[in-house]
């Protein structure tokens, strides 16, 4: 096994946060708590059938039933659900484990203790764990990897195991999946049966199982996956021919939709499904930064650079087709009929954040903050109730959700699904914030988002944030324990101030440096360091390559994208320009508090809305006119992306007109 | 049959010209020439197997395995094809026949007859005629109303009997189209079999077939049809369950789809499959001008209303979306995804037609000048040797025609294909443009569209029309023999000169009346009445309601929409604005001669090309940028929108930028 050990010699360059290492205040600590109240509450009741107005999920029905099969006590149809079921508990859970870091409570450990005794009763004698299969037919396992989902599900559970583990030092789930793991390996690696997971996601868990066990096959297990995916590329389909069953009629002749037209090495564009491609490629990252695999890595860093710098919206939506969730073609980026799903953009974080412990380099936390503050948040209702999984760029409703192509684009969140991914995706993500706001290694603390509160790295270093972030753009950073402090510096503020102790370090200072978008310092015990970021509103341009965006810009403000939404305007914002505002140079200016209550109710407190000029065209019923429409000056007011849709189905739109 | 009696006291308001009526000098005499000596020829290879790099048709082949299968010589599986297959030897038939009565031609007449001695022997003895459920199953006939096409084909056989005896005087195929217009009278009014037609078409054709034979159940077939429709929106459910097999797996729920949601009288919005929408619509407005059915026409008009005031693209283009080749919802009309199928521009020319023969209105022709102008003509490469079913307003290769959204959108017309109803329904359209053209009433000669060359109508009126239309913007009725003529005034050109025999005629004057988009005037023997519109290009703006196009102007001069193709504007015209020209009020010029050879070749000779003020924005590869893109004022060139395509691929855009 030469190549399990040759990870060992290649430490990545810093580790997340663990989970007790940042206790959230402000603006994730609100969020955080909403996740505590709303949506995991919530979540549970679902998954055991007692959500009001919510489609069966018989989640944890599903692992009684398994549970009781394997014990001779039940019949085998009592499966209900998606092939994919059993990951709703895995999602629930590992969120549930994330929350007991942060909120010890002794009621919700209980209930996960319970949901983990039914998980473990529910798994079969040799190892294997999943009640689709179980229930259904024993004799199918591991027949169909293009659709069954197996992979992915165990991939899910072992994530719970660990972060499980992490929370509450128990090891029941992650023996439990330790076991599910060896019996993967053994299937794979010493039987020797072909294939590769149809919706990638086990890599990346296989390899955080590793780290929390040391056990050898889990690393094993993820580089085989990760090495063989493609080199293969027409496996499903003669899996599809062999098995000559469906569960759905995916085309197995669609190799780019699952990412194996190639092997992982060879391939530089991002394809097929957004979610797979993300997490996939947070699978080799991951495994590049354990092994100082370059040729790995060099594939990571081009299909990077093919989402971030040809395939991503500017709210941070990978995937511009509702067709098989997909990425399409570069600069192919309409707004109103995005997918840009919720759980791509989580996944997108997640392949930011491995990038980083390969190479520090300030664009990938760019994209993770882009990512997050627009469209994770926007994926859920201000109150945790409702949430999106497509977040387009427009909605006109009337079309939106109504037109044949506009189905999957919707004017209002919906409830839960009964495909339920992105609500608990954004709950554990939520809740372990920490993770991606933080990084460390032996002698720095790495500052790659601006979360206040407090933050206890196992190197030793401690100190307390302060910011209002994403709001004010101050963050003061009291240290308790010094040692070298890189904050990032993100590419939106190319002009900063930086003090130590109330001192300006000017630019050039040699108190620090500043180095691919991070500067690097070093801090003593009880020193204060105060960062301030340019709190200007701003306006993005977008390529002209980008047929959907000629003749149009989005205002800005740090990472926050702003949209126009009808209720703040007049009912309609499709007739509207900002080009006066951007020709003249005149800057958007935040809403004073005092204006902000005319506003509709329903914006979060501290949110800042801004105002700006604009013109209005003459409306017109009829399709076309010859005539140059006339224009009026007004004064209009855009919100952060990620609160709309909080006040009613109306106009929204990001990208407004310049003419 | 009281019905049937009452149409004859409500004679339309006008009828078409004869086919023999209009003999065609230049623009369209030139298209005319296309079509005899490329499209129909080539057509005919292809119903014979014979033309070279294209997919099997089997049509003529159907026929004759058809008939030897009736007379007990042949094998029951010889069908090979769509199920609407036989429909191409019809419309190759119907554009024969025009081309007959413009170019008469012994060689063709002689083919054309084999092909209907062929058809007459393929119809069995109750009348029924159809190679598919002939050669496949008897036994399924008039079981599968949504997806057989049985009506459908013989709708289209009837036309091309009618269209074939009036321009041969020959009977044979017009008494196999009303013997089997005989049958289906018998199958669905003598022994009342539900149902009616998954693809109208038979209803229009039933009426025209009545005109020409004087047959009553001609009449009240097509009125049978029309009335039944929707009345029982649930038929084609109960139609599928019934006969448990499928051609497609067409869903019989979807009613729009078919216009069989609410009885016809009912309907207001224009929805489902475009061509199909038309085609019932043009029935309709047939069946309310012959029978003074004013809710029928009210109905109509409605529906009318929907297609031009809320769902038709600029170009006379319909059916916004690839997904059911159809109609979406109001001021939905995206560009680059738009279906605009040349079939649909073609119905909807017939619709006009027919709403012009109800009421005399200027808005009718208006849109049939648009629809044929630019999305007809755009259908057809300029040597008549490729074709495009969609034509969309947008493309950008790279992402045209390769990204999952934009398949259907290609940036080059694609050769003949398996499904070959868009060349020959261009090729019937263009060769009987005369009936678009041209209307008479008993004192009246009617001028819908300016089209040169010689009237004689059977009121006894004839003239000849002089003019380089749609270049230029001279009129000139040469009468030979006088009477009313009432000549339309295009909407775009509300300012126009008219002079009798050199004389001005100022407006105001007795002479004539203007009234609904046409001068009325009475010309005697020998008069010259000249017709001056205006020349000038003009922006056209799209109503803010449309969210695709706010914030952009199209080009226009006279009746043709023009664009702007990479091969004339450097390659890109993403980055260009054309809102100086538009702000600054300059009208853009047409290109001198002297200029245009500068032009790549592969325009036509007589096209006009313009030239304008335009900005073009610095280009990047980054898909966002903070910096405002700085601009370059140029000079770009436009070219009507029908001849895009012609000179390679290249990007395209009809709406640009404002800012």
């Amino acid at each position: 096994m030469q190549k399990n050990k040759s990870h060992a010699t290649n430490p990545p360059l810093l580790s997340p946060a663990g989970i007790f290492a940042y206790q959230a205040e402000g603006f994730i600590g609100d969020y955080q708590r909403l996740v505590r109240d709303t949506v995991v509450p919530y979540q549970y009741s679902v998954l055991c059938d007692k959500a009001p107005d919510t489609e069966k999920s018989h989640v944890i029905q599903n692992f009684k039933n398994a549970g009781a099969l394997l014990r001779g006590e039940g019949a085998a149809d009592g499966f209900y659900g998606m092939v994919f079921q059993d990951s709703d508990a895995a999602k629930w859970l590992e969120a549930a484990a994330y929350l007991l870091s942060l909120f010890p409570d002794k009621e919700l450990e209980k209930t996960a203790d319970e949901v983990i005794d039914l998980i473990a009763a529910a798994q079969d004698e040799d190892g294997y764990l999943n009640t689709y299969y179980t229930l259904k037919d024993k004799n199918r396992r591991w027949s169909n990897l293009q659709e069954g989902h197996e992979l992915y599900c165990s991939g899910h559970m072992m994530e719970a195991a660990c972060a499980y583990y992490e929370a509450t030092g128990k090891k029941k789930l992650l023996h439990v999946m330790e076991k599910n793991a060896e019996h993967i390996y053994s299937h794979f690696i010493v039987e020797g049966h072909e294939g590769y997971p149809g919706h990638p996601e086990i890599e990346l868990a296989l390899l955080r199982l590793y780290r929390a066990t040391g056990n050898e096959h889990c690393f094993a297990l993820a580089e085989h996956f990760i090495n063989i995916r493609g080199v293969d590329s027409h496996f499903y389909e003669k899996e599809a021919a062999r098995r000559g069953w469906n569960i759905w009629n995916s085309n197995p002749s669609n190799r780019e939709y699952t990412q194996c037209h190639l092997p992982v090495r060879s391939q530089s564009d991002a394809v097929g499904h957004a979610v797979r491609a993300v997490y996939l490629y947070t699978g080799m990252a991951d495994l590049a930064s354990m092994t100082g695999d370059k040729e790995l890595f060099a594939a990571c860093k081009r299909l990077w650079e093919s989402i971030t710098e040809r395939r991503m919206y500017i709210t941070g939506g990978i995937g511009s087709t509702v067709i098989g969730e997909a990425f399409t073609v570069d600069y192919d980026l309409p707004c109103d009929t995005a997918y840009a799903e919720t759980c791509a953009s989580i996944g997108l974080m997640f392949f930011a954040s491995k990038m980083l412990e390969n190479e520090i380099d300030g664009r990938y936390a760019d994209v993770m903050e882009r990512a997050f503050y627009n469209t994770v948040l926007a994926g859920m209702q201000l109150d945790g109730k409702r949430f999106f999984y497509v977040n387009p760029l427009e909605v006109t409703p009337g079309i939106s959700g109504v037109s044949p192509t506009h189905l999957h684009d919707l004017p209002a969140r919906p409830g839960w699904y009964a495909c339920a991914c992105c609500p608990p995706n954004a709950a554990r993500l939520i809740s372990s914030l920490g993770k991606y706001a933080y990084g460390e290694n032996k002698d720095t603390a790495f500052c790659h988002l601006f979360a206040a509160g407090k933050v206890a790295l196992s190197n030793g270093m401690r100190f307390f944030c302060k910011t209002e972030y994403p709001y004010g753009f101050t963050v003061r950073y009291e240290i308790e324990k010094g040692g070298n402090l890189a904050i990032r510096i993100p590419a939106y503020s190319p002009d900063f101030q930086l003090e130590i102790n109330g001192a300006a370090l000017p630019e050039g200072s040699p108190s620090y440096r500043l180095e691919r978008g991070y500067v690097w310092l070093k801090v003593k015990d009880n020193d204060v360091i105060t960062l301030t970021l340019d709190d200007a509103p701003y306006f993005v341009y977008a390529s002209s390559k980008i047929p959907q965006l000629t003749g149009k810009a989005a205002l800005c403000r740090g990472p926050l994208v702003y949209c126009f939404e009808g209720t703040d305007n007049g009912g309609d914002v499709l007739s509207l320009s900002i080009g006066n505002a951007q020709r003249d140079g005149k800057i958007p200016v935040p809403v004073p508090e005092s204006e902000k209550a005319a506003l509709k109710e329903g914006l979060p407190e501290n949110a800042v809305v801004l105002s700006l000029d604009a013109e209005r065209k003459a409306g017109t019923d009829s399709l076309y006119t010859n005539t140059r429409p006339g224009v009026t000056p007004c004064r209009v007011t855009a919100i952060p992306y990620y609160t709309w849709g909080n006040r009613g189905e109306n106009q929204m739109r990001v990208w407004m007109d310049l003419s």
